[in-house]
């Protein structure tokens, strides 16, 4: 009875180790109201921030029309807890910040954030069927962080590599793989967390919607060994734009500065992966998609190395390529070519472009055209809508 | 020539999608003096803050003698910067946070930033003898997060594993294998955030002080699948200390709610983690830890299966053993146990208990006290102590 006791007490001292650890999860027992935010309710949303002597508290979104400008004032109420309740925005997962006397806040009571490169952001999950497999599964594939040793980049550099549910438990079989890119102020955490790769490819490997496969998510900043966050130091960034600079170097110089990336994807990473993991080593089982910097990288990996891929999706691309490269391309066979962009993106035209150039080569392509600009939102919905349509 | 400029112009796109991005990695150019925080020199450290609109800024840090309560005002300069500039205390990482009005405010210029649960904290990393471990090592081990299915706790689980640099190259090599757990208020990333798990590894490993190890790292909490941060809904947590509920409850019941989670892990995760990584399956090769709770957890563990670690290592321990029970573990044999606790913990008493009581039945260990408290800054002290001296 006397150990139970000490137990009892012991519970209690816990509960503050816990309460200095996890304060937003702490229930104070009903003795002060908890602060709830965001709350959901119907069409609304209200968003709580409590702060005893700000002056002004403002809520920016990513939903709003100007999310880099836009705010919406917020109400001090009882306590000094200041709120906003809004409609309810269209389903999708938006992040968002409070500004406090002109300072970015994140919010203290949601445990959803999302890794924006160097910044950690609040996620607003609104549900409905646009989102419904970007949430948890009920079966999980891994995620992991190995890293290979890339000679040309002369680093060994991080990668994160998803195997789907069931990977470990069926020691037999291979996998197609999916090299998934990446864009510029990226690295290879962007994909699972702004990206929700995992879950996506949970969700519809659970649905019997796509093919079980790995997704491999280096990182394409070819200075870069690591996530910034990391702390590793970078190699000092070269000025591809600096003509005077590239005049001086050699082809191969000139080449590595351009393709290293690309090169060290096609010739290191694809052979670490074929055999590190359970892969099968074939075209047919390859797939290369990437987001703008990504995409760019996706354009250039398939047309400097026509026959490694047979499933080529440049999403938001910044890239190009010419006619003939085009034409080696589809004379090499491609399964599928999936080349998607927003309406509103900055990048439009290019795609429009790329569109037309496949058009004049009656090179085979699906063109999806999205509403919207250069965002998470759509290339969440691009791997949503391409991952099912390979290996099939 | 033309295609050169386009590539150009197009570099100017991307600075700007980089700048939506990573705010804090962008150089404006040097037309705008960018905001350096924290900035060491020599034995001070500077932090600074962009405030237009505030009135009153602090800094709250956790080498601070009351970090929950205690701050610095800072000073409104220039362009609207607040800073402090403190004396640099001694080599750990820190965490810390600024107090604008009243509303606690992450440092948007720092890009270190620890998980704690669920918040996400700037640390100040003060280099010395200390921490050298603590950073990254040349070579990296692969951190995973497979998820193992437990009968027990009805639900599929997420652990995070690391396995040591080599590991990949190496697939005919089995290793030892560490378990460590995280406290009351942690999850399955607590240890690798905070307790800088891998970085500590790789730089004793790389350094020949530890032998390569696989180290997993489950989470302890036995109604939750994963870390709250994924949003997987948790199972209602059952009271330990309501005698009435407990005692109607069968043997069993009250075993799984007492036991649950340790059973777990003796009986499901050491298993999976022997069938899906190359771990040597014997006494002598396996090592368990953990703090605080986990502390308890491991306590426990090694008297409820005394044959399965050779290696016990409890840690600010919130766990207890009766006399007997440790004599049994005696009796099964144990090549370390490492007993470990700061001195102005508030679990110090139990520590010296559990000392004396290891000193009564002549169990030969190792009691190791340190300054100070309940903190990570002991944990990871403690990790890298007492890894050094496993599998030898």
């Amino acid at each position: 009875m006397k150990h139970f006791f000490t137990s009892a007490l012991l519970c209690l001292s816990l509960a503050s180790a816990m309460n200095a650890q996890e304060l937003a999860n702490f229930n104070f027992g009903g003795r002060q109201k908890p602060v709830i935010s965001p709350e959901i309710q119907n069409d609304s949303v209200t968003f709580r921030l409590k702060a005893d002597y700000a002056t002004v508290v403002k809520l920016s979104g990513s939903w709003m029309p100007n999310p880099w400008g836009g705010t919406i004032d917020m109400q001090r109420g009882e306590n000094n807890v200041w709120e906003v309740k809004i409609p309810l925005p269209e389903p999708e997962i938006y992040t968002y910040n409070f500004v406090v006397d002109g300072v970015a806040v994140n919010d203290p009571q949601n445990v959803y954030v999302q890794r924006d490169g160097t910044r950690y952001l609040p996620m607003l999950i609104v549900p409905g069927e646009r989102t419904e497999n970007y949430g948890e599964a009920t079966k999980h594939g891994t995620v992991s962080h190995p890293w290979y040793h890339s000679e040309l980049l002369g680093m060994d550099r991080r990668l994160t590599v998803y195997t789907p549910y069931g990977y470990e438990a069926n020691p037999k079989k291979k996998y197609p793989v999916l090299y998934l890119l990446h864009g510029a102020g990226g690295d290879e955490e962007a994909w699972t967390s702004m990206g929700r790769t995992a879950q996506i490819l949970d969700n519809l490997i659970e649905k019997g919607l796509a093919e079980p496969m790995i997704v491999v998510m280096p990182n394409g900043n070819a200075n870069q060994a690591a996530a910034r966050t990391l702390g590793i130091p970078e190699k000092p960034m070269q000025m591809r734009w600096d003509r005077e600079a590239m005049a001086k170097m050699s082809e191969a110089e000139r080449d590595l500065l351009m393709n290293g990336y690309v090169r060290s994807l096609c010739t290191e990473i694809v052979p670490f992966i074929e055999k590190n993991f359970r892969a099968i080593p074939k075209p047919a089982s390859r797939a290369i998609a990437g987001l703008s910097m990504g995409g760019g990288h996706t354009i250039s990996a398939s047309v400097l190395y026509p026959e490694l891929f047979d499933y080529i999706c440049p999403l938001s691309a910044a890239g190009d390529a010419t006619p003939e490269q085009l034409a080696a391309l589809k004379k090499a066979g491609v399964k599928l070519y999936f080349l998607a962009c927003g309406n509103t993106d900055f990048l439009f035209q290019r795609a429009e472009q790329m569109h037309a150039k496949l058009d004049d080569l009656n090179f085979p392509h699906e063109y999806f055209v999205s509403e919207g600009g250069h965002t998470w939102a759509n290339w969440r919905l691009y791997l949503n809508t391409f991952a099912p349509k390979l290996f099939k």
